[in-house]
């Protein structure tokens, strides 16, 4: 090394990431060969991570082998293992090899692709590959950006983002639209009076996108299917009119987080058209379940949706984050974002997308990258089996568990979600939730499996997601004995207090 | 492979990842080889990219060859290469071997970490990465996690998360604060009064920020110098509470992305304590000066913060997205973001930090790792080289242009950006402005440099950003010989048409 480059400016030299990388490329194989086996929820308590590590960075740059030789005993010492087999918890998250490989690229390209300028490729790949989804799941034609506009696809981070994106969208429109009526109205007085509306069983994102954008977000139950109808929406609507409110927006889901129930889009939808409210569809987990034209009839009415999202990184194999979204007129998004300075501003930014106006940061990765590799290394059918599979296994589970009359099935299971509880007859619901709880707990503390707990209507009960890259049905029956074996002893005690 | 498995999981087998994967590790380093001389900005116009793809997704897999192939035919086609020693625009943004093989473990893991128990390596590596950052910074002792808390940092995507993140904090703690005095008043009447401040000189996302929270965002005047003073600030403040306003909110920004100046942290700090404005600090750029003892003179006055910001993704090697964010109190930001469906609860929920309450999303990946890898495997004395180079080579910039008296420089050369325009005796700020806009376009219409343009007090100028992982004196003397080149046209053109 000469002098004046006594420094590498890649932190180490073409040689060295070589060696490296594929060492890593060995490990990372070795953790997917071996994920599987390994214990989903670790055994460690707040505070274990500190007496790991050293409590300031080094000085002098250490070598590679020391750093590697850490992953296993510092980070893998806590982690919670999404690909353990043993992981039926929250909905799996999506990893695969081609996914991995696009993240790789888009770390070496670094390219912060903000406005067109900040990278042609960046955004126009994005803006194809988006209709290439789009269309792949059948999504009504006002979502293709075909170049023109209104509408198109944009890659969000995560779905409270895009949630968040479309409420702020929604909110810009209709105070423009109210000031075009009475320009001498404060934006602050014509917000105060908006509503929005969302089911009492969607994603925590939905309350806390009102909270952020100080929309007023009311959520409003849902029937016993879990499902959000017209007609209570239809009552919220004119109660909040005759108070002077301004009905904005409506998140609808598709596959709630909770128990994978769906609002009715046909009835919301109508209502939306016909009161010009803002109609957002949440399809996060969902939404992959679009690639299999079978399983379209989830989403019947979404041709009433102002925009739409779903995570590819959820059940599409795309490895965190990319979540898709897609607005009917992008226009709104844009009005809502832009403030333009000049250190942003370029020759074409007329005639091209800058997609820092659709999305809450402005900076952004080339996302569309992964989102491609999947698409051609998997294709649309080895998609499509992914989902179909998730599926069986989940019908695999709810055969199980029919079979034991003691257990109580809550929701039909459409998709890769079983949500279960215990129900002996003679306990009143107060009981139920008590007993449930400590057999959560009993699992939990068990540590074969890691599931999620949740509640809806005041019933708690257990979720069990199938679909991760390692789920089996074997391993599902483990998990069925598992909870069995709970209960026995969780009902002979009961049994023995109740004496 | 077996009939149930005849689709692999992980979208293709071990082995042939680990092919892939070497291919692509080879593609990088000779991405990484010929970067620096690849053309900076791409000749393409909007709408090149679509007719270089298929107008759908295969539905069967294709290979790995096929895709590979085309990521020079197709991805690289339009690339703004931010890796060319010609790329000089907007700042650099980092780029290391050590942070690329941190995204790859990141995306090999997939662990999405919003929650403690959705990963507690995720969680308290984060803190403890963010305590060495703080102390290689030397931060305000508050400002350190300890395990303790309420000070702590987390690792955001961008500076406008950031940004926005503590305003909604600001916000929610001061709604509170005002409903404590009088529980009958609406948060929308209370928001209402609200005013927040930051230079004119400040980025975009923060009056974004203020657009998002809906929160009233006075851009102030900054002096001669881009810097905001307290004398201005205290002077909206009293013309404010006059009005019925209440303050809320200053972002002082060090190191602007128009010019890289500095707001007075110290008249700006005193008058934040004194009136209980919450005090944001964006040194989303000039962070990583702090790493050199010599150069924490430009955050005099720190200790007055609330919250402060900066990009390792910029200046510290670190591959976007890492933006490292620190509450001096994270209470706030937990009460501002806090909804808490059963679903992500979990036994540990009192004694342990879970970050989703920190940021905009909820989901995040691991993006401490690659912080890790880039902290140990270049080590704090390599961080310090690299800002030291990036601020010499802009010092010869400076150089170059102070011996031509054509030129004007227009703010002190204090980090890796010369601001310059040319500056003829004789023509007035229009023409000035005119003619810089003209030198500009013939310097972007050339090609071999991407430069970006910036206005402040109505002064258009050209920003010369140093310090990427390409950048050379030799490169800075070309660039200036191609500037003198554009200039002495235009000028002899001005001349003749002048006569």
């Amino acid at each position: 090394m000469s002098d004046s480059n006594a420094y590498p400016r890649l932190g180490i030299n073409h040689d060295d990431f070589r060696n490296a990388a594929h060492a890593l490329v060995d490990q990372i194989i070795d953790y997917n060969t071996t994920a599987a086996e390994r214990q989903a929820f670790p055994d460690v308590k707040p505070g274990f991570m500190r007496p790991l590590l050293p409590d300031q960075a080094p000085e002098e740059a250490e070598n590679w082998p020391e750093v590697f030789s850490d992953i296993e005993k510092v980070i893998m010492k806590g982690m919670t293992h999404w690909k353990s087999s043993g992981f039926l918890a929250f909905f799996p998250t999506a990893s695969s090899y081609p996914a991995l490989l696009g993240d790789m690229l888009i770390s070496a390209v670094t390219c912060v692709g903000f406005t067109w300028a900040a990278s042609p490729s960046c955004t126009e790949f994005e803006t194809v590959m988006m209709d290439w989804l789009a269309k792949a799941l059948n999504l009504p034609e006002f979502f293709i950006h075909n170049g023109t506009g209104p509408g198109g696809g944009v890659i969000q981070g995560t779905a409270s983002e895009a949630t968040l994106m479309t409420l702020l969208s929604a909110r810009s429109k209709k105070i423009r639209s109210q000031l075009s009526k009475d320009p001498q109205k404060s934006h602050h007085d014509i917000n105060k009076r908006f509503v929005a509306y969302a089911s009492n069983v969607s994603h925590s994102s939905v309350e806390r996108a009102g909270k952020i954008a100080l929309v007023d977000m009311r959520l409003l139950e849902a029937d016993d299917e879990g499902s959000l109808r017209g007609k209570t929406l239809l009552d919220a609507i004119k109660e909040d009119k005759r108070n002077g409110r301004i009905p904005l927006y409506v998140c609808a889901t598709i596959g709630t987080t909770a128990c994978c129930t769906y609002d009715n889009l046909m009835e919301i939808g109508t209502i939306c058209e016909k009161e010009g409210i803002w109609l957002h569809i949440d399809a996060a987990y969902a939404g992959s379940a679009l690639l299999c034209p079978e399983l379209r009839y989830i989403a019947k009415g979404l041709e009433f949706a102002s925009s739409f999202n779903f995570n590819p990184h959820k059940w599409m194999m795309v490895n965190f984050d990319c979540s898709a979204l897609w607005f009917k007129d992008s226009t709104y998004a844009i009005n809502a974002m832009n403030v333009d300075p000049l250190y942003l501003r370029h020759e074409e930014k007329s005639s091209a997308i800058d997609y820092m106006h659709w999305q809450i940061p402005l900076g952004r990765r080339f996302r569309a990258i992964k989102l491609w590799f999947v698409l051609r290394m998997i294709g649309l059918e080895g998609l499509r089996s992914h989902v179909r599979r998730g599926i069986a296994e989940a019908k695999h589970f709810e055969s199980l568990v029919e079979k034991d009359k003691r257990f109580e099935i809550m929701f039909p299971v459409t998709l890769g979600l079983v949500c279960i509880r215990l129900k002996i007859e003679k306990w009143d619901n107060e009981k139920l939730n008590e007993v449930n709880r400590k057999l959560y707990d009993a699992i939990h503390a068990d540590r074969r499996f890691f599931l999620t707990p949740s509640s809806v209507k005041e019933k708690f009960f257990i979720r069990i997601a199938t679909g991760s890259s390692n789920c089996t049905t074997a391993k599902l029956d483990e998990c069925w004995a598992v909870i069995l074996e709970m209960a026995a002893k969780l009902l002979n005690e009961n049994i023995s207090t109740d004496n």
